[in-house]
């Protein structure tokens, strides 16, 4: 018969941040279709005799593209596998959960989505930053790309959670400054989530470009915007 | 000796979307403070004995003032007792948790902050609408307040997830509309998350507030604007 497919959230990386659904749903796994940023701890979880397979982008390596990877849940649900396809954070946070239920929809292999906790406000979280905060955020924006960088709400007490690349960092916040916003806002950048690399570094719209660069940030990496940085311990004013 | 307080995310009120984290601290607690959306279901990983301290907002009576809800934490925390203050969602989407960690923290009381599966996104999902989708979202806002509604992106592909009244919807719809949205915009209102009140009303920024006042929505409802509300079942063009 056919199995099914379940697009899983990871949660940020902790082992203690899984869901208990998701837990329950690996644990029956007879595949599990790993991205890049999915907590590889959650595996524990897991039959011992589960296949693992990883269609993660690592740098310098292709990803494998998403048709292809919308091809391989529905080829193994129609054998009849239990698949678990395993996320990062919440697999409608940017995480293409859509693509893939629309896949498996059309191929008639029933689906179940599985929320997670979102790495846009939980690394923020461990970093000791609330995504809001009586006072100091009364909202919040998250955004990858750049398109909407113009027009978000531009109160230092509505936050802004970017993830995206490193490399535009400096770019992305002397654009925040010409579209109106005080380079003195604080401004985070939050490596590695809940990893053994995590690290916090801080500065303002007019100085975390800079600072990031000496620092030698490493992706992946989250930037928060707003006032709810100065929360963040070793806050010690704009820099 | 000192004991501890827990500032749990309890997530959108699905049993299976407790973090394992969470569990095990309800499995140890000695004292759980619930809100009012904290998942009731969560209570049965919590020991036979625990006491059970709810604080939640209920219609018709006043709700704990916040600084009484932080001195009953700091007491029973300083009292020897693990506590565990159990929110609905994640405590910094609009949990006050941050004032809760400082009163603990200015009392000497150990903290734990532990994110949950935010309603403001996976409520989204169990209507079948993904907060951000390819093609039809490429970021969104979360608001809880009127302050900023005029200054988030305007573009049908930015979702805008309001967390707020449903007495003041045609007011918010309209000043969208005001504010240079396209009133076709299509827009949802998704009452009672995961719980058996469960129920989509669909429309567009022009119509929800009629439609929703005709269906008799109610508390707890989350409001959902932009082109991914397309997605959901039930979905048949702008009403």
């Amino acid at each position: 018969g056919v199995g099914e497919v379940a697009l899983v959230g990871g949660g940020p990386g902790d082992a203690g941040l899984l869901t208990l659904r998701a837990a329950e749903l690996l644990a029956r796994a007879d595949v599990v279709v790993l991205d890049r940023l999915a907590p590889r701890a959650a595996l524990e979880h897991a039959r011992d005799d589960v296949e693992v397979i990883d269609v993660g982008k690592t740098a310098g390596t292709h990803p494998v593209p998403q048709e292809d990877i919308n091809a391989l849940l529905v080829a193994r649900a129609l054998d009849g596998a239990r698949v678990v396809r395993l996320k990062g954070g919440d697999p409608y946070v940017f995480g293409r959960g859509g693509e893939e239920l629309d896949a498996c929809a059309a191929a008639g292999v029933p689906v179940e989505v599985v929320p997670g906790v979102t790495s846009a406000i939980a690394v923020l979280a461990a970093a000791g930053i609330p995504v809001t905060h009586r006072g100091l955020s009364r909202g919040f924006t998250v955004l990858t790309g750049h398109d909407d960088l113009g027009t978000v709400p531009d109160a230092p007490d509505h936050t802004l959670v970017l993830l995206m690349g490193l490399g535009r960092l400096r770019t992305t916040a002397a654009e925040l400054v010409a579209r109106g916003r005080d380079p003195h806002t604080p401004a985070a950048v939050l490596e590695d989530g809940y990893g053994p690399r995590a690290r916090t570094t801080l500065g303002t719209l007019a100085t975390i470009g800079e600072i990031a660069n000496a620092a030698g940030v490493r992706a992946p990496a989250i930037t928060v915007v707003g006032d709810v940085v100065t929360r963040a311990p070793g806050w010690a004013g704009p820099a």
